[in-house]
């Protein structure tokens, strides 16, 4: 995978020197893809990651049915949002847009750039779908009766077999199958806390650990976040220090909204300080799939030996939003989470899991998620090339590395409620960034996702959100 | 229906008659059902009842293959047992006999007297199969997509048609879907009581109502409940009256492990008191569709013009318990139990929810629940005589008119745990009385599932457990 990395880095380099030295036109056609796979002799993603990556920084576009263009404007470079700095109150209320930008999203026509899992066009379904038929088939009683409150076994073995490598060991036994993350996240929360402690999370955050946590009568501490790394290592130790909170809950690869993937070194210290203070990290890892780079980046749980990371994640922003399968590795909790699983709800669904343990077993998930993780990955730079072309001055954008979210911050004055309200008029509808936090900030910063296959519409929608923004 | 009614009656009285008169002798064999038919011009399972109905009486037995005839034992009368009386505390553990339980029950070969379910044998797994195939093709994205939080608007619309009738209105937007009964009970406590918090349940109860109460941090009072009608009113009130509840939860049909059913009056009765106090019940009806007199009991819910009531059931009892379908009507309380729906799981599973839908659309429900019904019945029945012909003498039981489930009381000194232990060892599975309550009582007590086909293993299953209470 490195050698992939360091070829369309060469190609993309070439053809970037051949525009800047004139030997392409603003306007010329690049040779098609199968001319580039020729020349270099590599394979077609090869070639498609060197044009994504000339894509990114504007230098060249794709017209559809046409090919590859040298770009009409010039290269723009994005700066980064700043580092996070949510205030120091526990409080704070949920903005009320939430419930607005949920009811909206189901609006027929709108374009939803606000949505939080990848479209459909994305997913396996006729895949799936043989799979439940073998499930209907393979199951005693078609999956009628109660599933195991662990969940189904060999689901647990294949998901322990999909994770375990030469940096952790997962087995079956360390597995509970959830319905759903928010599931897993919820049973963790309520494993590890108390009505009235404090949790310390990143900010910006799902706005959905936030509603969780409040039902849950937990008070939240907002951490300064990174948008490349992830949430600010001292913060958490200051917090961890104080002794001000009873558990962390942290998204360590791709965080959403920020997409910030949080460095080895940062999971490691992070771990270190948990297991020195005894306070248990909940991560939430839902996103680690869908990583732009050549590996798959460790989860924090990978580091610790103790037993007090609860590692939580699904297969709902991948694969099967509906199935309502996920799972959790409780570590030192199982047998709190076991008895909350069973007093809640007794079982999960019986025959989506045996679905999603099939599509493990058989190797359609890894190969799906290569597919899904090329379209992602293209449709993150061809965003962030509308975006420089069509935003205002002074836009700024994360760069995620994985995920399908992009965060923006637009300039100081702009409130993004409003402009939610003027592009929901053009039935375009995005998530504001004061959804994000309870702290009231945010205001002039936006959620935008990329979860949908790339076009002239979406192209459009993107460009007239631009116009939008004064 | 009545006159159905009158006419098993009227058949079995006669058939009693030539019995006591003579005129038929012990072993003697009775007219075919066919006969019968034909005899007093009625339908095959009317004759049935009034067989049923004889053999419940220990009069006359049915022999595998060969047809009815006159017992050869002589008619026993087994007693109810008595209004329970439980302790006036509110603390108490739950015996750790639950998980033990639990695991055996899925060991190869016990026979399941303790199951919480009916068998998969009569459960309609091929009709379910079709449905899903159906689901799976009429959904939009075949399930992948995520279902609305409140669940699918069909199953809300069909359920909401199928209880409607000229004594309470249910429309869609009543209802919230849930993962099973279970989910749809933990949502509604979370949504009326806070850590502390005290509730009003049965006794016994249901363990799995005791287990998700302390995990709440909820404490329990247990009240008097008699074994034909339920829950007794003025010990009810006498909480109500000292506010010493702040919820009440209770299976006003065909509670488990009893059988009761409460009479309308008392329904009506409860709802008054709980509008008069001002505090919210929570309505277990899981079981009300497994009616063994001529209509479906009426639910506290049709009483109630306050929403205060959290209507809760479920098709987990009698059609798929695997499905994780369920609902709860949540009267005033539903945006809170939304918004816990919501941050808790998202939503629910959407492929398991459409074919519930059509199957109540396409009316298979209440034509499999005829079915179900007659088939309980007739095994409430058997197990009564197999129960009066083996157990000790002073042997108490319940008579359930409806549900599947049998609450025996036997001689004060017996040890139903070491009973437990006793039949495991032949591979008879009961649950022990201590399980349903956290005043550590019942232990002379068991709950009999009547929920599996009747054959000679299971009467030979009953007979050696007559022997084993010594």
């Amino acid at each position: 995978m490195k050698a992939n990395t360091f070829l369309y880095d060469r190609i993309a380099s070439e053809i970037e020197q051949q525009i800047t030295q004139g030997v392409l036109r603003i306007g010329d056609r690049l040779p098609s893809l199968r001319i580039i796979c020729e020349r270099y002799d590599v394979s077609q993603s090869t070639a498609l990651q060197a044009y994504y990556q000339l894509e990114a920084r504007s230098l060249i576009e794709s017209r559809p049915r046409s090919g590859y263009f040298v770009h009409r404007s010039p290269k723009k470079h994005l700066p980064l949002p700043g580092v996070s700095a949510p205030g120091q109150t526990t409080g704070g209320a949920l903005h009320e847009v939430i419930s607005r930008v949920y009811q909206d999203m189901g609006r027929n026509g709108a374009i939803p750039l606000s949505l939080g899992v990848p479209a459909l066009e994305l997913l396996p379904v006729a895949k799936l779908n043989k799979g439940l038929l073998r499930a209907m088939r393979s199951l005693a009683g078609s999956g009628l009766e109660y599933e195991q409150v662990q969940g189904n076994a060999d689901l647990r073995r294949q998901v322990a077999r999909f994770y375990s490598n030469e940096r952790q060991t997962l087995t079956e036994e360390d597995l509970v199958i959830t319905s759903g993350c928010m599931d897993a996240l919820a049973m963790s929360l309520m494993a590890v806390t108390q009505r009235g402690d404090a949790i310390a999370v990143e900010s910006p955050v799902y706005f959905g650990i936030l509603q969780l946590a409040q039902s849950l009568g937990l008070r939240v501490i907002e951490l300064p976040t990174h948008p490349q790394t992830g949430v600010e290592v001292d913060a958490l130790k200051e917090v961890l220090t104080k002794g001000q909170v009873q558990a962390c809950l942290l998204v360590s690869n791709f965080n959403n909204p920020l997409g910030s993937l949080m460095p080895d070194e940062h999971k490691q210290e992070v771990v270190r300080l948990i297991q020195h203070y005894g306070v248990p990290l909940i991560e939430d890892d839902l996103y680690g799939e869908v990583y732009f780079s050549s590996e798959r980046p460790r989860s924090c749980r990978s580091f610790d030996d103790s037993g007090l990371v609860l590692w939580c994640s699904s297969v709902s922003k991948t694969l099967a939003p509906g199935y309502r399968v996920g799972w959790v590795a409780p570590g030192k909790f199982k047998e709190e989470v076991l008895r909350r699983k069973l007093y809640h709800s007794i079982a999960g669904t019986t025959i989506t899991q045996e679905v999603i343990a099939g599509f493990l077993e058989t190797g359609r998930y890894a190969h799906h998620l290569r597919g899904l993780r090329h379209t992602l990955q293209a449709n993150a730079l061809r965003y962030t090339r509308a975006i420089a072309e069509y935003f205002p001055e002074g836009t700024k954008v994360s760069q995620p590395q994985g995920g399908f979210m992009l965060w923006l911050e637009l300039a100081e004055q702009i409130d993004s409620v409003a402009l939610y309200e003027r592009a929901m008029r053009q039935n375009i509808s995005i998530a504001p960034g004061n959804m994000f936090s309870l702290q009231d900030q945010y205001r002039n910063c936006m959620r935008l996702s990329y979860g949908m296959p790339w076009n002239e519409k979406l192209e459009d929608a993107l460009r007239r959100l631009g116009k939008l923004i004064m």
